[in-house]
């Protein structure tokens, strides 16, 4: 199997500046994300403090990003990564079926902005998941609900339909979905999920569902969750001053390590964490 | 006297940084530095690292910050500042007989990359000093020699030469020199500084000077120099995660606080600092 030197987990402001400044320094790379890098990133309606571009929208901004990476040619890898493993001599990154290696790994996954649903927590291990695909086997022949707050959990939801008795798919964005026609579309705001030692049931704005296993699929998921034995602080990732988690050879950059929540406060932390990365893989040699 | 809430000493890309988001958040700023912004900017041939900016030059990039600047209505003051007192209430800097104050302080100098002359370290405060402004009372009637590794020295020149009975400029760099006539040009380079209990030398690659004291006037002071008991680690300013300083209300940010040394680490860093100043003043209310 191919193994990359850094591996980046993110393609906003914090994952495409370690992206440009790995490969400025002769690694190879390879970035996960999405192609249209980051939400938050397009969703902003103006920026004026990223220095260098003064009364920009977020898309503008976004495009001269996709333009640098581009003229440097750096590809996206669409892949949601949904853990990752250190293996001593490199680490494991696993997408569903799939596993890619690399000798390093930054995390630049942003954070989540969105307040967990009443109950979200409370049944967390008990019938509520983060990660479809990781624990599909579970729910074979079992009633499923999948609350999506984002395009790729689409993908999901199609690969979990197969194996559930029947699947309900409830999305918190607006759009067309590309679902299996044996999926059931519920378009109506998720309240509560209910349970007694295990879930039973989600509370829609106006029905309910009786379920067995509920996921909730945002835009990023808990980077402990993402990375087992990683170290956190205040909801953060900890790291030092050079960007290195408790983790050797695991970087971290942008929202996921903490606030401010900043695009060039990412995109500094981004290039930060690819050095360090670099000098740490030239200490290994 | 007029007050400032933020005074930021430095026009590189963390000073920047630094005041535009503090302009944004509505905090009444003065920054220090260069019309030219940072040598170092100018001086880089080609920038890649820059997210947001591919294949440009450091001027490119220099003038798309000063672009970013003028139009927030930010101008730069251009004054050295020289020492800068922690007064309680309040930061007073100084610019030899000028002071401005400041209820928070962002140091954003850069750093110095040249290397000590031969005896400057050994003769530092026994007739070698970095600010000649400062200590020209010292040498009234005295023979001095100013090392000048750029422009503003001359000016620091001009006014040492009004005081000692003679002065020597030695020029690091290349130029037209705007000086007294009174002062005596030596181009030549600077080899070593000597003396016995105090300094009487200076060793020029093909000359000496017999001399008092001898100024060494590089791009950016010591920070601890700058800021009496301000505390460093490894050569730079000790910052925690947010960019404070151990001293109350005064943040810095960029080369001056650690590698790596680049650009958009150092813009990055501004903002931080920005911001937390901004909370600082906040909760002072
Ligand atoms: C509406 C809005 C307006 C804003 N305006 C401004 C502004 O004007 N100025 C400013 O400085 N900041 C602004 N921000 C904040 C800014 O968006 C964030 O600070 C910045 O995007 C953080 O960058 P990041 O790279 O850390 O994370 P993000 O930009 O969030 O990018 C993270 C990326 O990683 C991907 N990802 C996450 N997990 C995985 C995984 N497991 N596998 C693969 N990919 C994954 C995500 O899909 C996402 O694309 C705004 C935010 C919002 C929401
Ligand atoms: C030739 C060269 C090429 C480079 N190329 C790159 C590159 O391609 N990419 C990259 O990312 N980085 C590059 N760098 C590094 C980059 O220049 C620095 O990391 C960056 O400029 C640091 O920004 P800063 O704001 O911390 O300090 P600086 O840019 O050094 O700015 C500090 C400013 O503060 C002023 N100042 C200092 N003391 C005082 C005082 N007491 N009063 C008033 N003003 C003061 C200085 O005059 C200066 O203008 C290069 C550097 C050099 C020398």
């Amino acid at each position: 199997m191919e193994r990359y030197d850094i591996a980046i987990v993110g393609s906003g402001p914090a994952g495409l500046s370690a992206a440009i400044n790995a490969k400025i320094r002769n690694k190879k790379i390879i970035l996960f994300g999405n192609r249209d890098l980051s939400n938050k990133l397009l969703k902003a309606p103006k920026v004026n403090n990223y220095l260098g571009f003064f009364d920009v929208t977020g898309k503008q901004l976004s495009e001269r990003f996709k333009e640098h990476i581009e003229k440097m040619d750096i590809g996206v890898i669409e892949e949601r990564i949904n853990s990752i493993y250190a293996m001593g001599e490199y680490f494991a990154l696993m997408v569903n079926e799939k596993t890619y290696e690399a000798k390093t790994v930054i995390l630049a996954t942003g954070i989540e902005y969105t307040k967990p649903i009443k109950g979200e927590e409370e049944f967390l291990g008990r019938g509520v998941g983060y990660c479809a695909t990781c624990d599909a086997p579970l729910y074979k022949n079992k009633i499923v609900t999948i609350i999506g707050y984002n395009k790729d959990a689409e993908e999901e939801a199609n690969y979990v339909s197969e194996l559930a008795s029947k699947l309900y798919y409830v999305p918190v964005y607006e759009g067309v979905y590309d679902l299996n026609s044996t999926i059931q579309v519920v378009k109506n705001r998720p309240m509560e999920i209910q349970g007694d030692t295990r879930v039973n049931k989600v509370i829609l704005q106006n029905r309910e569902i009786e379920t067995d296993g509920v996921f909730v699929l945002k835009d990023s998921i808990s980077p402990s969750q993402l990375v087992p034995g990683l170290s956190m602080t205040e909801g953060h990732i900890e790291v030092d001053r050079l960007m290195k988690t408790n983790i050797k050879g695991c970087f971290a950059a942008g929202d996921c390590i903490g606030k401010p929540y900043q695009y060039i406060k990412a995109a500094g932390e981004g290039q930060i964490a690819a050095l360090s990365a670099v000098s740490y893989l030239d200490s290994q040699k």
